[in-house]
């Protein structure tokens, strides 16, 4: 076959390239951008956090097509740092305060490293066993350190599986009741099923049920107080079941969550689950953000009562040192699931999944494809190690305490409701601004003048009716200096606010 | 504040911890891992193809739980090395031939890098506008290359969106019409929605549509002949919505496919949405495999026709030099996903949001969460230009030739299909296998012996009854060299099972 022109080789002009796989470019190449990304890590306090550019900014950069000829890799480093880092908002910046932060780490990193090098699709476990195997232990490890009852774990008849987000760890949980439900009475009667919420819950819920074909007018999202710390009332819950079902309606699911977006605060799981279970309804504990402060043992009471639950998720993409995307869903019941989300083409018939000695994880997810996710949460845990990563949490909850005590030193702010984990909700307190001005509109404007600043980056809430600034520390390069450095500013800004208006 | 201890620094025994995020410790990580992984290439050969593991291998090598104390990466990338390439099917070796491949490459790996080492969450423009535009830019750039429609593309009404998958694009869209027509017909009548398709229409239609909510009593497999080479007919098509018409059923959705898994059979498009738009039927054109192939000019015939569809997905992943997950769609309408799929909680919202000057892509797919996946794109598109991206897919279509007139010079086997792209159906003649043994279990043997080797990979599908091998060129290491060994071990696996039939 000597004859044949070896075609897989690019022809660059006079030139030949080399495979697009080839061992040592690819080597001189990874080289180059590790130490680009360890440039941008030392760098990163000179750039703006969150993005200053205008929108339209890179059409205005770039060509109205893609080059025709290859480019090389040094023009297109060159480019990132000219062209796309003037427009990223920087999550890792240790001045990020922003939402949830999302705290990226070296063993995450080497672990995304490691599932892109060899890029295997694990839908089945043949395609891959390793992925499928260590996905399982590493989820069994995970249940194990955040205490979850056994019944979630694959040693005691549950199991555990990574999903990309909440949003597809609700919706399979839903679509997996719903086809229970719909089974026993009558595929006609999806229009009365009900699912429950309260209205702290993230939109994920609400976007889920939208897609599983649930009249969004049987979303329920309870109304919660301050009084209760913006708790769902299992009160308020059996209320709404009751007068559900007088009304013919069914109820199917309800989402409790521990740590909402707004305030994190913690619904009642164990008086929840036990209303739920009269009804015999799903119920889903989203601990998207606050799951990962339950790793720590002074903090895992928050969790009590997720044993009456039927799935419970965390995202280790946000607070546990794992990059995007990582959303951590364990199920006592993978059976429903499976029965909901399994197909079984002929072109993916094999021995082991006709054995069922094995998982096959594509039955217990959305998309058929799926990378080697387990490989970055396996790395992180080794690396750093429970107590490792228990330390991480605790230093970042001790900085926004620490935060919470500089307000307090300066009589001029407030925090508005009690801190449970890393966020500070803040606002300048109503007895400073001026008596015919909106609270709520100066607060807005303090936030939007820090973060135009560029210095650090905050986002808001509005719970019961009050705006308020979220401090969440989170990221992974965040110091108490950086802490100081936030507070500094916040009062800089309120000073200049105070005196214009 | 120097009175605090630096809590985010971590305990380990009697040393300290450096930051998860150290800048030198990250380019030290890095490196090893960009060694360990060109290392992983250049042995790439030596592995067998497919995992020669047991069921429960990892269970027996791990330990029960997570480490307490923090291990270093050299240990285990060692324990990579051991425990975990021993079960992985190696989807980058050149021997393999399974599935479709994914097509990795040193391009998409350095955007992966970039991608997780940035560790955006582009769900709002405001949250890294450089993600957002960067993927409306590379979205038109691709729609231009492939020819499509300007109506696809953002400068002409339309725009792209890089999903995770097929599935989700598919049950995004399907969600998109399903609203529109139910704010129509009323949301009582979901249960008289039908979806079209023909009976080698991917399984992720099937998924999607269970996930939507749509009675899977509603989804028509139109069933495909092998005289029409199993496309999907026009006039079977018109025959099923007149008669679910008749019925009182509405059609919705038809999913057309160009290149299916099966055969890389092409439907006609336009034939089909002519039809479609008759009965006003959102036509989904779904080229996850065979899109690759459509940006060489000489396959673009394939998709014409797609003018009339409403939506176009094909999988970069796939054959794409790009790695997982990495689906590209484009829509004429955005307004009616952003409609279905858009949710606008206080905590998002934003200016920019609100002047409407941007794209929030939250509000084109399911998840809220999303990675920086255009700057792969980007990478591949650069690196290795319009034309090193067709000669590449070239290759691969010619290897595929090559492997066709391989089995041609042996009459025992034949060539089941005719190969539109670079997969080869085939298998063992009926003609030499004893007349009293069966011709597909014979062919199922031989696949599962030459995969027992581990000297290559390929998989199977049945079509019209017949059993067949698939060999798929699309691994981005394969050459001519692999391809020849691949139909030497296909002869001599087969010479041994003819002996002992």
């Amino acid at each position: 076959m000597g004859d044949h022109k070896p075609d897989h080789l690019l022809e660059n002009g006079s030139a030949t390239m080399l495979n697009p796989l080839d061992p040592e470019e690819f080597r001189r190449q990874g080289h180059m951008v590790v130490d680009f990304l360890a440039d941008y890590y030392h760098n990163i306090e000179k750039y703006p956090v969150r993005s200053q550019v205008k929108p339209g900014y890179l059409r205005e950069l770039l060509p109205e097509s893609a080059p025709l000829k290859p480019e090389s890799i040094e023009k297109i480093l060159q480019d990132v740092q000219e062209e796309i880092i003037p427009g990223i908002t920087n999550w890792q910046s240790p001045n990020f305060f922003a939402y949830f932060p999302s705290s990226g780490s070296i063993a995450s990193f080497l672990g995304e490293m490691l599932c892109t090098g060899f890029n295997t699709v694990g839908f089945s476990w043949i395609t891959s066993p390793a992925a499928t195997e260590l996905e399982s232990i590493v989820m069994d490890w995970l249940g194990k350190m955040i205490q979850l009852p056994k019944s979630f774990l694959f040693s005691g008849g549950g199991g555990g599986v990574l999903h990309g987000s909440t949003c597809e760890a609700i919706l399979c949980t839903v679509v997996a009741v719903r086809e229970q439900k719909l089974s026993v009475i009558g595929r006609e009667n999806i229009g009365k099923l009900v699912v429950y919420c309260s209205d702290q819950t993230h939109s994920s819920l609400q976007k889920s049920v939208t897609i599983a074909g649930i009249n969004p007018k049987n979303l329920r999202p309870i109304v919660t107080t301050k009084s209760s710390n913006f708790q769902l009332s299992p009160h308020s819950l059996e209320l709404a079941i009751v007068s559900d079902v007088k009304a013919g309606l069914i109820p199917l699911y309800l989402c409790c969550t521990v740590g909402t977006t707004s305030s994190t605060a913690v619904d009642p799981l164990g008086a929840l689950c036990e209303i739920a279970e009269q009804y015999g309804i799903w119920v889903h504990v989203d601990a998207a953000y606050a799951g990962a402060a339950c790793f720590c043992p002074e903090f895992r009471h928050f969790l009590d009562g997720v044993e009456g639950a039927n799935s419970f998720s965390f995202n280790a993409h946000k607070w546990f040192l794992t990059s995007l995307e990582c959303c951590c869903l364990w199920v006592k019941d993978p059976a429903a699931l499976i029965k909901a989300l399994s197909t079984n083409p002929e072109y993916l018939r094999n021995y082991f999944a006709e054995s069922e000695q094995v998982v096959d994880y594509k039955d217990w997810q959305m998309a058929l494809s799926r990378r080697f996710r387990a490989l970055k949460i396996w790395l992180v845990l080794r690396s750093y190690g429970v107590t490792g990563l228990r330390d991480f949490i605790r230093g970042h909850v001790k900085m926004a305490k620490h935060f919470e005590g500089l307000i307090a030193t300066d009589k001029r702010f407030e925090v508005v409701f009690p801190r449970n984990f890393a966020l500070v909700c803040f606002r300048v307190s109503p007895l400073v601004i001026p008596r015919d001005k909106d609270v709520n509109e100066f607060n807005r404007h303090l936030l939007e003048s820090v973060n135009a600043s560029g210095d650090a980056f905050m986002t808001h809430a509005v719970v019961g009716g009050v705006y308020v600034i979220r401090l969440a520390v989170g990221a992974t390069l965040t110091e108490y200096r950086h802490i100081d450095k936030a507070f500094r500013l916040v009062q800089e800004h309120a000073n200049v606010l105070l005196c214009v208006y």
